[in-house]
């Protein structure tokens, strides 16, 4: 296939990112990312040094969309830590493999500069919001870092299958988010 | 080495948590274990059949443990719900690879009787305190399962290396956890 030029990087992102979601983490490489986008072995290489550069990139990639979508939820909102909630649980059942790659990933390249500006810059649209929001009722975490772990939790047990079935995710969100303002 | 018997499961499961916390589960193996137990490389196959069925065994006695864990810390407290959270960030971060193999880990059998029972166990004597300690300040979630998720969040964040370095991980949980009672 053949790319215009700059097309090619985020080709290279986004066949990483759907083998990571159909596959998870154990089946990427170089040369299986260079097959699903359709270019030379050699490509992925040349933009991104090695298979730790590109998911270094592309968890960076990650935290942006990220900060945008928590950005997106709270605007107008009439409940914005509530929305912040639901927005950050969402992201992470909407994209499992992506969000475990950028919380918890040995395999990422933890003090390249990009990644740090893109988590520093979704945590900071995470704390503004929080701390902007008014006082809510007694589910609300009284600290800004608390309804960040909070979200964090329930999403990490999620994934990881440790809460209880009933009354579904969806239900149970709303519970530990609060009875509502 | 020789083993009374019955001691040679017990020390092959000290020896995989030893080699788990210093190497983490990328240096785990049958073979590894047995030399790091100073016994026969055909020993843990003949108690647990293959690593997976090793590290099962290991994340059940590890649910146990945790069980056991915040039933101390809440057993006469006069502040349950605050000692529980304290608790349960103490043993992830004084057993970080063992608490990561327990949540997170896709090398367990999950479906395993045993280990089912032994998070059930644990997850009860959670769901119980939460439920039983009297309403709290803000900080405390609405919710049993909030309070999980959010000492669960602060868990992982901290383990993953997320949170700010600032004011410090014993300052910051007491702030998420609560101005006090």
């Amino acid at each position: 296939m053949a790319y215009h030029h700059g097309a090619l990087r985020p080709a290279l992102l986004d066949a990483a990112e759907t083998l990571l979601e159909e596959a998870g983490p154990d089946g990427l490489s170089l040369r299986a990312i260079a097959r699903a986008a359709g270019v030379s072995h050699a490509a992925p290489a040349h933009h991104f040094g090695d298979l730790r550069g590109l998911l270094t990139a592309l968890a960076t990639e990650g935290f942006t969309r990220f900060g945008a979508a928590l950005e997106a939820a709270a605007a107008g909102s009439a409940d914005p830590l509530r929305d912040l909630g639901r927005a950050y649980v969402r992201f992470a059942r909407v994209h499992p493999g992506l969000f475990q790659l950028m919380f918890r990933s040995p395999l990422l390249q933890g003090e390249d500069a990009a990644l740090r500006a893109a988590m520093a810059g979704s945590f900071g649209t995470l704390a503004r919001i929080a701390a902007a929001a008014p006082p809510g009722p007694a589910g609300r975490a009284a600290h800004p870092i608390g309804s960040w772990c909070l979200v964090h939790g329930f999403a990490m047990l999620l994934l990881d299958g440790r809460l209880p079935a009933e009354p579904g995710p969806d239900a149970l969100l709303e519970a530990v988010l609060g009875s509502g303002s």
